[in-house]
């Protein structure tokens, strides 16, 4: 609907057909173990069962689910990354079983529905990449009324956090404009081109670029500052595309901290395994990516600093309305609002701010 | 021909969308002074004449045509950044002189021929980014018989060089290829799973990506272990795209260092403001991107490694066929291949060997 095939592969999946970003994956300890173990601690459901890989990779879960007794897989990926999950399902013995093919799941026509679709489809903060979008499709189309999601649930959380990225990016912005005006004046003198009328503009494009992008960062555990929110919960096996297409929440965050900085928010998910109701996972399992000292994903936490960063205290609750669209020129990017108000321990009510920020 | 509009813009022109990097050229004091110099030192060119800037950007070269005494310029720029063109030209006070068209300049209907066309067409290398084609497709259109193209010529030469770059990205190379060992192991010890089968793949994507891509620097003079060659000179006024799609060439390089590595070879332009031989320049400016203590550019060099260096002396000689064509997925990156023999002094003449590389 609307997305022109050719551009969508020059800016999304190009970077799915390198190893390199595979193997980035692939080393992820923490999404590795979730899966292994929701798969080899749920044969139950393998076991002489239809599988479907949505964006097999390269062919990862298609082999585990292979090695843990499918009948068959289709492992279906839209790069050239296809003849190495093809190389690999040979290489690992399973080619009687994974059945590897090349094209968009949108457009694949398969020869029976299945029992499982298994797909690692999650972007940061979960919805980036849209590509959830996809394994609705296959759902809709392919998976049989008794058929079960991995993985099963997802949600989606936000944090009040303290961080040194806000100053730093504020530095940088800060630098960005002083360059600039040095800039406008050594143009003007030596060039006799005022170029002063842009200000207004390169401001907005580094204030975008510095302040207004979210960004990537592990956070650690003392770095949240109050009790984590879960703003969306999602049932794989039900949800729609019209549920994710947009995201608004309203919750309010207690400030555990006394005087600290309300750096910003940030956001993660989690993700569970937990088959159906009808055909429930004998070991449920889940994959977590919210801050921590040790078991850190690189999906990591995306960060949204507050410009300037507002005081807080022990006891403070900020008052969050929420909301997460798809940004016009890139359906698989985000533009998230946040509207704050602090509701001081004392009573006061500071009056509320809105803040926005594109994921990228 | 056969170029997806969409993704030609993801891919290529989104960048000078942002004043940001519309700042860096603006910022490249050789380049912006040779343009200015060729604009002012040449008057008679732009008095009372009719203009065409091509790929207009921030509308810098449009503006100084207009207060050099054009008559009426036409700026036509294919990007968003057109809006902020026709800021700049207002707020410095050439709006009846200047118009700014946004599109691209295939598609953009002119009133009248032009005497004049300039522009800042020159990518890495001077042919990457291909944008030479729309300049073409420009002149063929609106250039009256008698105009002059800014600049008029254009020259690539190569250099063979030495550069500790080599060692560097060979090391990077080999770490890459470490820790895929690892990788490899680890999956199969805690997954289950081989990937040793892709170890080929691997190792020819990171080859690609370490090794056998070009890269930019700005060398220094004394890094040149010999005399540079000419590899092509074109006439802008009268250049055909066949005659740039694919550029060969045979040459020889003296080297001049004694004892010392080819480490591999460095591409670099200048172009010429010279007018038309009817109409010709009253000073002739340079811009010249080579190798500089002093006068480095935005562009850089080219450094296309070898891998292994050759050890080279004083008196030998590199003799090299070389070619450059445009990459089949993306007609605005460059494939090039040299293919080189050492003739060592003593007479004695090493067998030829062949690196391709990808400019990207
Ligand atoms: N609509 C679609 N059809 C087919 N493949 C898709 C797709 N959308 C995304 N993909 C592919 O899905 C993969 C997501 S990354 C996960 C790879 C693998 N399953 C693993 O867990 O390691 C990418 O390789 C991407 O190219
Ligand atoms: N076919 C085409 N039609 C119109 N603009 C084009 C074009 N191909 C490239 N451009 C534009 O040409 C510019 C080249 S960069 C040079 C900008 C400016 N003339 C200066 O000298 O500072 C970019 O802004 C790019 O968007």
């Amino acid at each position: 609907g609307g997305v022109d095939k050719g551009v969508d592969f020059a800016n999304y999946f190009c970077t799915y057909a390198f190893l390199y970003h595979q193997k980035e994956m692939l080393s992820d300890r923490v999404r590795m173990d979730a899966y292994f173990n929701s798969v080899f601690q749920n044969k139950h459901h393998f076991h002489n069962k239809v599988v479907l890989d949505v964006g097999t990779g390269s062919g990862i879960l298609a082999i585990w689910s292979a090695q843990a007794g499918a009948r068959k897989v289709y492992a279906v990926e839209a790069t050239k990354m296809a003849d190495h999950a093809r190389q690999l399902v040979e290489a690992n013995g399973v080619m009687d079983v994974v059945e590897v093919i090349e094209g968009s799941i949108e457009d694949v026509d398969l020869p029976e529905k299945v029992d499982v679709i298994i797909s690692e489809w999650m972007g940061y903060f979960l919805l980036r990449e849209s590509m959830f979008d996809s394994v609705i499709c296959a759902r809709d189309r392919w998976l049989k009324p008794t058929g079960v999601m991995y993985p099963s649930h997802a949600r989606m959380w936000i944090a009040p956090i303290r961080s040194g990225l806000g100053d730093q990016k504020m530095n940088d912005f800060e630098s960005a404009m002083n360059d600039w005006r040095n800039f406008v004046a050594d143009t003007d003198t030596n060039y006799g081109v005022n170029m002063n009328v842009l200000t207004k503009a390169y401001r907005e494009e580094n204030q975008k670029y510095f302040l207004k992008t979210s960004l990537w960062n592990n956070l650690h555990p003392n770095q949240m500052v109050g009790t984590p929110a879960i703003i969306k919960e999602m049932d794989c096996l039900t949800a729609t595309i019209e549920e994710i297409r947009e995201v608004t929440s309203n919750f309010s965050l207690g400030i555990n901290v006394d005087r600290t900085r309300l750096s910003g928010f940030a956001g993660w998910f989690d993700v569970h395994f937990r088959g159906s109701s009808q055909n429930p996972a004998m070991h449920e399992i889940e994959l977590n990516t919210a801050p921590s000292s040790e078991d850190c994903t690189h999906w990591g936490q995306q960060v949204f600093l507050l410009h300037p960063p507002p005081r807080v205290n022990e006891g403070d609750a900020v008052i969050v309305s929420f909301s997460m669209r798809r940004s016009k020129e890139n359906h698989r990017l985000m533009d998230v609002e946040f509207t704050y108000e602090l509701q001081q321990s004392t009573g006061k009510r500071l009056p509320p701010v809105t803040s926005k920020f594109s994921i990228e």
